[in-house]
């Protein structure tokens, strides 16, 4: 797996005994993302897929909506002093007549709103900034089908085995087939890494589709689903307060505490087939 | 716990049972930090321990060294059209002399170094941005001290057992005595809050403790522990590389997979006792 993961010496203690051993982490470096040759942001994230990260980024941030957008992704030479490539450098040239986002979106992403920095300013930004709806997704699947969705994730996931330490982020089809997995230490990175591989394959809008994560889910990734056009997010973990209300407001459905035999549906479950009783 | 969980209705499933229930959240909502009346960055938090945050934050940033470096800290009003606080807003003001950190500090810590945007500039620019080392710290512990740290720490965390959604931070004596806990959605977040805490509190630099942090040991919460000069840092689960290079380099104590009777030392085994055998 090459820079993907990196082999370490450690002392392992256990029920008092120590020994000695090599153990393979995850590996973490930093990325930086240019958009015309023009420096927007850095990242710290698990080498590989970097294409994928850097365009998924651009899509979460509403810049790149399509195949179409893109004129080119490269990584940068000369990035180190003697000229050398780290592969730590990717530059996005836009096609003619793509506006470049704005090296200081995301500061202005939450502040440009007239009613001030709040939870409801932050709604109203993604709403102002997707350039599709994921409300009228006529995405319908079933209980059984998400309950076999972590499994899934987790059979995939060919890097965690070994390191314990990435997060994972799969699309799924409605039937609950594997469309995409990406792993990273960060898991706004691996959704990324998943969007900007569905937008450079002509995908998006994502429609029809689920998108699971390890971990929890908190706003940034329902941000990221909505702006990607996908209409369901399932989470082994818990959701955060805002994370509802945005999937409340932007028609997305969202399972939390997906485990075993179990979930906790916080919003949109008319996706969810039967109905559920009392519903 | 006023704004830290939000109360909503969730449709839990279980075993094809459906019912509707409320469900208790861990709370979201941005907040701006402002140095001297000008934005520097926006994050994701659970409101809470603002002030903290806000002051952890520049710890991390390497622009705060102790409490006279704090002129005040508010809530600025009039974030909203209204002109009423949305507590998401908050200021500090340096002490006379202090410099402002650059508003484009985050890109500019990978990239001013001459040997490029890689791992090993990432390590430069801690070393040459903390304003301690943690090297030469005398703390010692033993594993009996850290295995016993992660139940101390579920046991204090107020929010999660309701939520399930949020990450801690604890801060404790070599003894393994509980000094300060925070917790965040975000468990950056929650390490800066701890950090903000004891600026404020006049304990910086933090030498003789260990801070232990739920889930994954990531290079940005190194980074953090290095300036804010903790000489350890134990997670549940996995370190990432970079995590592991930087404690190394740092001489900070890095300790991983800490659960049950067991854990991995990756980084400055000398401050385990009595010595681990074979070492």
């Amino acid at each position: 797996m090459g820079r993907v993961t990196v082999r370490r010496r450690v002392l392992r203690i256990r029920d008092g005994a120590h020994s000695h051993r090599p153990d393979t982490l995850a590996a973490e470096e930093p990325m930086e993302i240019r958009v015309n040759g023009r420096p927007l942001t850095v990242t710290m994230r698990t080498p590989g897929d970097d294409f994928d990260l850097a365009a998924g980024f651009l899509v979460s941030e509403g810049a790149l909506h399509s195949a179409d957008d893109l004129a080119a992704i490269r990584y940068c030479a000369g990035a180190t002093a003697d000229g050398s490539n780290t592969y730590n450098v990717v530059d996005i040239a836009l096609a003619p007549g793509v506006p470049a986002p704005d090296a200081s979106l995301e500061r202005n992403f939450y502040t440009t709103s007239s009613c001030g920095l709040c939870g409801k300013a932050s709604l109203d930004a993604v709403r102002t900034t997707a350039a599709w709806s994921v409300d009228e997704d006529p995405l319908r699947t079933t209980p059984a089908v998400l309950t076999a969705l972590p499994d899934r994730l987790r059979a995939a996931q060919r890097v965690f085995d070994t390191t314990g330490g990435l997060h994972a982020a799969g699309l799924f089809s409605a039937d609950g087939d594997l469309l995409c997995l990406r792993e990273d230490v960060g898991r706004h990175n691996a959704v990324d890494k998943v969007v900007g591989h569905a937008l450079r394959e002509g995908m998006l809008p994502l429609r029809g589709t689920v998108l699971m994560v390890s971990g929890r889910a908190s706003f940034e990734l329902v941000q990221k689903a909505v702006m990607a056009g996908i209409p369901m997010l399932a989470a082994v973990s818990a959701p955060s307060s805002l994370a509802v209300d945005l999937a409340a407001e932007s028609g997305l459905t969202l399972v939390g505490f997906l485990r075993g035999a179990s979930m906790n549906v916080y919003a949109g479950a008319e996706r969810l087939e039967p109905a559920p009783v009392g519903s």
